[in-house]
């Protein structure tokens, strides 16, 4: 089948501050086969979607969530850390079952795709419920079985990471890609994390990691170690490998440039890393020294929400302030985080993170006509410093449309806020 | 007419983290006479109107605007802040007619009020179009024309400001009040702050200042009168009257306490801070000295928009960062900058503000059933940390339905959008 997305602006996210005022989108199959300004070339079309007044862009790429963490959304707020882990969330979470996970998984996959999210990095436990919701939603995702390598589940991890691996890598036309989560270095003792690398070398597969979250973690690292944790993974190999390293917080000079020369998928997390008080990652400085910085919302515990519009306008915000200078990532640089950035730190590039011909159909239609998006002297800063997640109209994934005029094509969403609230209240109850 | 909001969830902002899960609120005229748990007292209503998935709070209250430079959205951004004023902002303000200060004032009001905002604070000119437009809209302002004592407008903006008042105070039954816009210290020098001062007097009313906002701006005031902006409109007696003092980011603890002493309406506007790089107010300082400090969006220009949502949501996320302290700013106390503590830096406080019986009828109904306010542990901390714009479904104002299922009532909003883009595009056409 062969599709068409006429009178439509575009910022496809392949040239610097590149905006199409009115173009078109052909879409064959699971992917792009051209774009471009004016009109389409002239063809037969099975379908045509008037784009008028919609801004089309890459879906956003959420590049470090834990999905199902949205069952715990509101549970705990205003906290000091070790109080919101040890006493709310770790509690919870042990009490946790296979069949939350998929409600709440869901919960967030009608979230992200409603503020245009299209892929997500996760890693979190009962994976399988994870995968069997994404499969299902029409999403894409880069999954990962979180392995602890200290206390009794630390073989598990290993096991099930496997299990799912065989099992879900490239399953749902190739939207799911399973790779191996080690915690972090604080939960993962070397020996652990020589198991791990080791897995990930004989399965030809990338890593998700938290690193350098916050500053106990460094001082910790340095007297344990004697080493930063960027400096101890890169010991360890870790980063001989493709990895996604959530937070990146606390990093010294020696640290970026570490990431740099490994080309690690660096995920900054804005959010959760102002509302749980670690810091401000030195992304200014990443950027500077090459590194592709990824957006990401983080659990909803933590955030509240799984929105990346609101990520990208808070990362653009923050670094201007925290810097003293309001030039730091202008509004393409924030955009280009929450996408191509994004695709890049999953390793996934090559195939989205732009509206390109030959890249797949993963895109979304964000309307350019409500107030706040008036009036149109530059529709890129509009959406980055003005947009709405309600603005977001119409989400194709893999060519296929999942969400238009803001109604779900794939998942029951009255279903899934009713067992998710279930479930929610389930599991806080006495 | 008498009528009935029943089965809604309701946080009256009369007590702290006060929920009220269902219960109901019965206005009549411009009123709320009574409100409370469970059902409401059996009585003939004219209408009733069902607030079941709906949280009702008071309206927001936008503490510091200039509501026509919506005109300016997106037209320089990521800019240094001289740049951006001297070659892009003060040329387009030096155009500006009458005619599109109205047309963008009323974007700014469909956009406040889709996004739940009752009430602003402006300071701008031609502010007799800025009064049309909010008698019009059914909209509450205070409203001020901004005064520069420098230049050829001074004298004029002190008879502008004159005539203002004389034609506009108490207007639109009481929804308009006017008071006096000194623009900022450094464009009002000590003798014409004086005039201004004594104006202030003889009329009766307040005045609405920027303070302190950039940290040359302190240092300019040092060097030029041995004092800080604060110290130095409190030795001109501008403290001795009602003062809306925008931004207060670079205090000493001398001026959080004197802030304090002569209960100056602080406004913090966090978004504009951090997008124009200006700083970080010590908005936890005040508060610990007994400020109630509001909150504002500052204009559309520099944020780039009128959502009291994010900017309140920002509020609690910046200054736990900021302070490293994670139970800094939570949940409801961002609720109050944002409704009562508004209500009280503008001298409205007996009006509006809270949900109570005899206060006046300004109030939003907040949708409670989209995914992201999914699961419902907290209802405060979902609306803070998690809710949006576009949940806002229902705004009430003096005891009138503006926006009903995010249909306005009293504006034609695509007349609105459409007059509003024209006005802009001939503003920037060379």
């Amino acid at each position: 089948m062969s599709w068409l997305i006429e009178n439509v602006s575009i910022v496809p996210m392949t040239e610097s501050d590149y905006c199409i005022s009115k173009g078109y989108i052909v879409i064959e199959g699971d992917r792009i086969k051209a774009m471009g300004e004016g009109s389409a070339p002239p063809a037969v079309y099975d379908q045509i979607l008037d784009g008028s007044h919609h801004l089309a862009l890459p879906g956003f790429i959420n590049a470090h969530t834990h999905a199902a963490m949205t069952l715990f959304r509101g549970y705990a707020d205003d906290l000091p850390l070790m109080e919101w882990l040890e006493h709310k969330i770790w509690p919870l979470e042990a009490r946790l079952t296979g069949e939350e996970v998929y409600w709440g998984t869901m919960l967030a996959l009608v979230e992200m795709i409603k503020s245009g999210t299209t892929c997500f990095a996760d890693m979190y436990f009962f994976m399988d419920e994870v995968a069997r919701a994404v499969e299902t939603a029409g999403m894409r995702a880069v999954l990962a079985r979180g392995m602890i390598g200290v206390g009794p589940s630390s073989d598990l991890a290993i096991t099930e990471s496997r299990a799912l691996a065989s099992r879900w890598d490239g399953a749902a036309d190739g939207r799911i890609k399973i790779i191996l989560g080690p915690h972090a270095p604080y939960t993962c003792p070397p020996e652990y994390m020589h198991k791990v690398i080791a897995m990930a070398q004989n399965m030809g597969v990338g890593l998700h990691i938290h690193l350098a979250e916050t500053a106990g973690e460094v001082a910790d690292s340095q007297r344990i170690y004697g080493m930063t944790p960027v400096a101890h993974m890169q010991s360890l190999g870790l980063l001989d490998h493709p990895v996604i390293a959530a937070h990146c917080v606390h990093l010294n000079p020696q640290d970026i440039e570490i990431l740099a020369q490994y080309n690690v998928g660096v995920v900054h997390n804005p959010e959760s890393n102002m509302k749980l008080a670690s810091g401000v990652a030195p992304v200014p400085k990443m950027i500077k020294a090459g590194i592709k910085v990824a957006l990401g919302t983080d659990g909803a515990s933590s955030n509240n929400n799984l929105d990346m519009l609101q990520e990208l306008r808070t990362c653009a915000l923050l670094h201007k302030v925290n810097t003293a200078d309001p030039t730091v990532i202008p509004a393409y640089q924030a955009l280009q985080m929450a996408t191509t950035n994004g695709a890049m730190a999953l390793g996934i590039d090559k195939q989205v993170g732009q509206i390109a011909a030959g890249k797949k159909a993963d895109l979304i239609l964000v309307k350019t006509n409500e107030a706040h998006f008036v009036p149109h002297h530059d529709l890129i800063a509009n959406l980055v410093y003005s947009g709405q997640a309600a603005d977001v109209n119409t989400v194709i994934i893999d060519g296929r449309i999942i969400m238009q005029d803001r109604i779900l094509k794939t998942i029951d969403e009255k279903l899934v806020l009713e067992q998710a609230q279930r479930a929610a209240m389930e599991l806080v109850a006495p």
